[in-house]
Formats: C-alpha cells, structure tokens, sequence
C-alpha cells in the first residue's frame, strides 16, 4: 500500500469511527420504544460497513470550508436511510436474502413484521435526526428535501421499483442500466455530497460541482459492486456471492463484459475527480477517496 | 340529523376536497418515478377516506388564527404518512389484510414488493412535501421534528410493533392497552393538531393544548373504532369485520364490554373539549368535530 493510501485509510478510519459513535448516540432511543424494536433498529444500523456515506457527506462538508462536526447529523440520517434499504431490500417479497455483511438480515433475526416496521422506523428517524440536529432551520429545512428527493419515489425507491421491472423483463442496453442505477444507487450518493455541502453553506454552483462528481462516483461505485460480485468470495462480501448474476439481475458485467466495465468505472472516476478540480486542494479528499474505494469492495 | 350537524358535515366536505385536491396534485409525479409505482402510490392514496388527520391540521392553524391554506403541505403530508402506515399494516407478514375501504388492498393489487416500497415512497414524499412547502423554513423543521416524532420509533412505529406483541403474550390492563394506542394511533393524531398550530405560528402552551385535545381524541376514536368492529357490517366498514376481535386483537370491548368502553369514549371527547376551552370561540370547529366524528365511523 502507497503511503497516500495509507494515510487516506487512517483518515477514513477516523471518519468512520465520528460517524459510528454519533450513530450508536441516536440507538439511545426514548423508552416509549419498545425493546424489541430498539434491538432491530440497532442491529442493523450497528452493523458497521464502510460508512462511505457518511463519509462522503462530511468530506463534502470540509472540501466546501465547513466544519464537518455539523454535517454529523447529515451523515448519520443518510445512513439511517441506506441502512432501512437494506432491510427492506433483504425482505423475502423483494431479493430474500439471508445473510447482509456477514451476518443473518433483520428478518431472519427478527422476523418479518419486525424488519418492515425497523426499515420503516429507522426512515423516520432520519428524518428527525436531521431536521431537528441540522442548523440553521434553512439548512435543516433544505437538506430534508434533498435526502426525501434522493431517498424516494423518483430516486432511490423509484429504482428499486425500476431494478425488480427490469429483471422480469429484460434490460438490454447500458443506458436503460444506468437509467436504474442512477435512481437506485446514484442519487443517494449524490445526495451524500450536497447534503455536506448544504451544511457548510455552499452556493449553487459548488452544489452542482458535487451533484455531479456524486453521481459519476455512484455509477462507478456500481460498477465496482458488480464485478466484485463476480469475483468475490462468499467470505469476504459476507453475502451470497454470484446471487445477483444467478437471479437474472442486471449488472454492468452481465451486459459489458468484465474488462469493458472495469474500464467504464475507471473513466467515470478520472471524470468525477476532473467535475470537482474547480474546489481546488480542498477537494483532495474527495478525490483520493475516489480512486480508494474503486479499488476495494464498499 | 341537527341543522348544526348538517353545517358541519357541509363544511368538512368542503375541507375534505380541498385536502383531496391538494393531494391529486402531489401525486404529479415527475417522469423518473417508474408508472407502476405512480399507480401504486395513487391507488391507496387517493382512494378516498374520511381525511380525519389533514381536516384536524386545518381546522388547528384556523383555531390558532392561522390561514389553513398555509397547512395544506402538512395536512397532507401526515396523510401520506397515514396511507402508508396501512399499506404496511396490511401487509401479509402484518395484519394480512385483502380489503381496505372497500376495495383489494395494495399488495393484492400491486404485489408484496411493489406495496412495500409504494408505502417506503409515500413515508418519504411525506416529508418532501412537508419541508419544501411548508414556510417559513423554521416552521418547515418545527414540523418535520414533529411529524418524525409522532410517526417514529417512539410513536406510530412503535405502538405497532407494541401492538403486535400485546397480540402474542396478552395484556388484560386498559393501562397497557392505552399505552399501546397513545402511541400507536393517539401520536399521529395528537400530530396533526400541533403542525396545524405551528404553521399558524402558536406559542408553546397553546401547542399543548392542541397536544393536549390531540391525545384525548385519538383515544376516543380508537375506542369508537373498536365499537365500529363490533357493531358494524361488512358492507358499511369495507373490511372484514370482527376481524380485529377474531384475531385475539386487543381491543376495548373486549376489555371493559360495550357500555363501559362507550361511556369512556364519550368522557374522553368531553375532556378534549374541556381543554381546548381555552382557545374559546375559536375552538368551536373542532370542538364540533369531537362529538361528530365520535358517532360515526372514520
């Protein structure tokens, strides 16, 4: 390992562990939520992961000159939201898996009412956490709409609906796949960077600059995801490896071919980084952080 | 019927429309939201329903001398959140319910996936909707805290997963029984009282009033509608009656029987009336609707 990735590891462990103290913070739920459900929503929110989320949302903080302690509640409510669509994702009406980092999915743990009412609870919360801990209200009030945007109908659970159409009938062109993932994975992503911006008060133009670098980052992250999938090992992802490919799902190999989708992933990060070059040196994180995670499963 | 009732019932119909109007033109969806789901949010959403929630949020900002064209967002945005609550509570691994309102419910219609991510969109709309067009942007965070508050882990979401346990091990105290439905139903109702209040600028004691009135009408209309359960026929209520009690459904009747569970109905209405005295002539629309709404299903 480089000693730029080196640090940049170091940096991003430091990141991760903001963001999980803050998180494990928001489990300390008022007793009037019941145990069981306390122990659901934790479960999975605590399960760690890469936390690139949250990340991305306080680099994106500190690439616009703020102070990335403020985007913490940010960060955690995007988490909160990725976290939920991974157990609804899980559930045996959508993908029925089991096993989600290693570990037995909510529903398997908790059973199936009790892992819709988790996702559903901890979507709320984001929503809480975020109007309630951001400043000022304009911020609180301005990054509520963007992550309801990213997270809804015409983002995230719009491409999830848009994912489970496609593999029934059949998708046989890149741009009707990116069409799904832009919604599916990209606008959360995307989301992640201008919630960070928002927080440290940048313009709309910088806004843009950082919609735009997410959504590149988002479609190569994708990419990354599904040939990780091809090559991975069912211990190393701590999931069923090949299940994607093996249930008719759509991936960028499936329909490119390995080595062309590799290349794909490459160019949309030399294009993420070129869209945030006018940031400057206070870019760099984002940035490295670009080429860091192509490079290793998220 | 009394000429007064007859004024009442004109002017919650007017009410009903404006909130019904509003609602049809939040369902304009833009293009990325995939036609399935366009179709699967608007089939519960607009399937009609007493509108209880947005007419008590309008009639709060008109109590508190607010314009109630200014809560017309959050009038319906804890409808979205109502909506989806029974899009879930519906579902097989729920309440496994096939009718609702008299017509098939969600997943019967649209399938388990499609239902659970339709309920996921409206849960998120909700707050889309709530924090873009509520102004001014304080107001718009007030009223995101609230309605997450109200919704969440320690309100609805947790009164239903309080609820589906009382099912399983049995309670026999009205305490326990009460405690599951504050929360359950008695939060989200209390809810639309105080974002009404708060988009018509009240002060914090007035809030608790409107808090106050809220969780005394939410009691009293959960008992109403367990007498409904009883009492009613399938035809009339749209779903399968004595369904709630067959199921081993903790309800109140069965609890404390008819007559007993009807007089307490009618103290809590007398109650909630009692403390919104202090809004005066002011408070006279909802204090008409306490006592209407208590004699007829919702």
């Amino acid at each position: 390992m480089t000693e730029s990735a080196t640090l940049l590891e170091e940096s991003l462990h430091v990141l991760r562990k903001r963001v999980n103290d803050r998180l494990a913070e928001y489990m300390n739920l008022e007793p009037d939520c019941p145990q069981s459900l306390q122990s659901a929503v934790s479960y999975s929110l605590l399960a760690g992961g890469k936390r690139l989320r949250p990340i991305l949302v306080l680099l994106a903080c500190e690439a616009c000159g703020g102070d990335s302690e403020a985007a913490l509640p940010a960060a955690c409510a995007i988490e909160m939201i990725h976290t939920y669509s991974l157990i609804h994702d899980d559930l045996p009406a959508m993908d029925d898996d089991d096993l989600r980092r290693g570990k037995p999915t909510n529903h398997v743990v908790f059973g199936e009412a009790q892992a819709i009412l988790a996702g559903d609870g901890l979507l709320t919360l984001a929503f809480e956490v975020l109007a309630r801990d951001t400043k000022p209200a304009e911020t609180a009030a301005a990054c509520c709409v963007d992550l309801a945007n990213a997270a809804g109908v015409v983002g995230m659970v719009g491409g999830q609906v848009a994912d489970l159409e496609a593999e029934n009938s059949g998708v046989d062109s890149v741009s009707e796949l990116e069409a799904v993932h832009r919604r599916k994975t990209g606008r959360l992503l995307s989301s992640s960077l201008t919630l960070g911006g928002r927080v440290a008060g940048a313009d709309e133009a910088t806004l843009g600059i950082l919609k735009d670098y997410g959504e590149k980052i988002g479609l190569a992250f994708q990419i990354a995801d599904d040939l990780l999938d091809i090559e991975g090992d069912r211990e190393k992802m701590g999931k069923a490896v090949q299940k994607d490919s093996s249930h008719g799902k759509l991936t960028y190999p499936g329909l490119l071919g390995v080595e062309l989708s590799r290349q794909k992933a490459r160019e949309l990060i030399t294009a993420a980084c070129a869209s945030i070059s006018p940031l400057g040196e206070r870019g760099r994180h984002l940035e490295a952080l670009a080429h860091f995670v192509l490079e290793r499963d998220h």
